[in-house]
């Protein structure tokens, strides 16, 4: 398998100012392997009730994603309750982990050879175990949250320190580092373990660091930001999948996995759920990711 | 002369986390006139008070910016006092106009027909009054703030009507604009009159935005933001300074003129005052610009 990818497969429902959905496709699993398939091969690990809806799995299916690692169990799907009063920040009015609680993810043979894992923000003895399952991959990287920073913090710094590439929010490296210059900040993120750490700075888009390294991209730009959920692991598929698929993991290939993150993200945001993001050919992806060109170079 | 900039020149306090300082050189026309000077000729409107300390103005004009516009009136120099609790927020704990409460912009015969304009954030009374006095100019430009977008909305969109360029904060334009989107909001405000929009974002850049064009500066990023007075000021004057160097106003000139602002401004930030861009060379900036075009290009 070229690219793994574990993490949440959930039912969400959605408010924001464009309108309301319930029950629709949702989780950083999700968000991060229909990213990442326009790219390349991509197996995915997760786990949901006997209550998931066919038509989801007949999605991720017809997409092309590998459902080896898709654990159906007694009880209900993962489900979150948001609301976006504005469009930088969810308030959560309702999480019901249900399966995920007990998520004990199993990798199956045909993934643990993968060259390309990425593990979605769930519990860092989780990613741990992941992380022990898979046999030398080229490249590894997770994404985390306020929640584990605070909450398992020795934990997830024994995480951090095994893998390549860290992406983290803006806020949460300044929480886990307590450093609020940018630059300072990732340095000591990458002090801890990563070679190279990805911020993800929301609608100021995002920037690549290493010692020796430095890249911004912006966010690509749209009139309407309908729905902002599973941007962050949609440009962390975008980039895990255009990597993988290159192949090569260098400076160049970064800045530009950074930019296929970006346009990525942008297609997720223009509607709820999954439902420009699905629908988005290679085509479209290369004639943003040639608009963002003329956006930035000069 | 190739470029005239009106504005404040000023006296200020300034406490940051890095330190204190009192009785400095600053004010938007003092930043901006230094920045610029590293690219094209540049001549000073303003009015000092007979406090201004000779070493002042012995700095500006050893680097070489005309001060026939500047006039020295009985009384006080305008002067300015601000805490820096955060780098992103200045808190004004006094402000005393001075001689720049009469302050009556005369446009010297020699300046009357510059190629290039910069009117700093001033009432847009006084901005008015420059417009009316001069000839013609190849690009007009001007900054505004919070303070006159509530004030004085009237007039500020009479000389917002009849200027090419705005410079403006993003919390401003959303303010004059009552959109939160910044696509729609650069559209708004360039229906008001402007050929083209810049966008100030603080720590996360800049953007320049037409119907037809949008381009994305990130920040020139430092370890250490010792003071960022004048960074949007230093922004506008390098980015003026350049284009009225090169003559041409076209859409990869404007890229370019985005990215010297940028560099601009990061030495601004890098030491209170003037302290550091004073004695930056042109060599000092060109690199700095070649390390920021590896920041963005991919």
């Amino acid at each position: 398998m070229k690219l793994v990818i574990v993490g949440s497969v959930a039912l969400d429902a959605v408010k924001t100012p464009y309108g309301e959905v319930e029950n629709v496709l949702g989780g950083s699993a999700v968000y991060a392997s229909i990213a990442s398939i326009n790219f390349c091969e991509t197996g995915i690990v997760g786990v949901v009730g006997r209550d998931f809806p066919q038509e989801h799995i007949e999605l991720l299916k017809e997409d092309g994603i590998c459902l080896e690692g898709l654990q159906k169990k007694a009880g209900k799907t993962f489900f979150w309750k948001g609301v976006y009063n504005n469009l930088n920040n969810a308030e959560t009015l309702d999480t019901q982990l249900n399966v995920f609680a007990d998520f004990n993810p199993v990798i199956p043979e045909n993934y643990r050879n993968c060259d390309f894992l990425f593990l979605g923000n769930i519990d860092p003895i989780l990613q741990m175990q992941v992380l022990d399952q898979v046999k030398n991959p080229v490249l590894t990287a997770m994404d985390t949250m306020n929640f584990w920073i605070t909450g398992k913090r020795p934990e997830l710094l024994e995480v951090i320190k095994r893998i390549d590439v860290l992406f983290i929010n803006e806020e949460e490296i300044h929480m886990l580092t307590e450093e609020k210059n940018i630059l300072k900040a990732a340095q000591i993120a990458q002090d801890m373990g990563p070679k190279l750490i990805v911020i993800k700075r929301g609608e100021y888009g995002a920037l690549a660091y290493s010692r020796d390294f430095l890249f911004f991209s912006p966010v690509f730009p749209v009139l309407d930001v309908v729905d902002p959920t599973g941007a962050g692991d949609s440009f962390a598929g975008g980039f895990m999948g255009y990597l993988a698929a290159s192949g090569k993991v260098d400076y160049p290939e970064i800045r530009k996995a950074m930019m296929y993150g970006t346009v990525t993200a942008s297609l997720t945001v223009e509607d709820f759920s999954l439902n420009k993001l699905k629908n988005a050919d290679r085509k479209f992806i290369e004639d943003r990711l040639q608009k963002l060109r003329e956006y930035v170079e000069f």
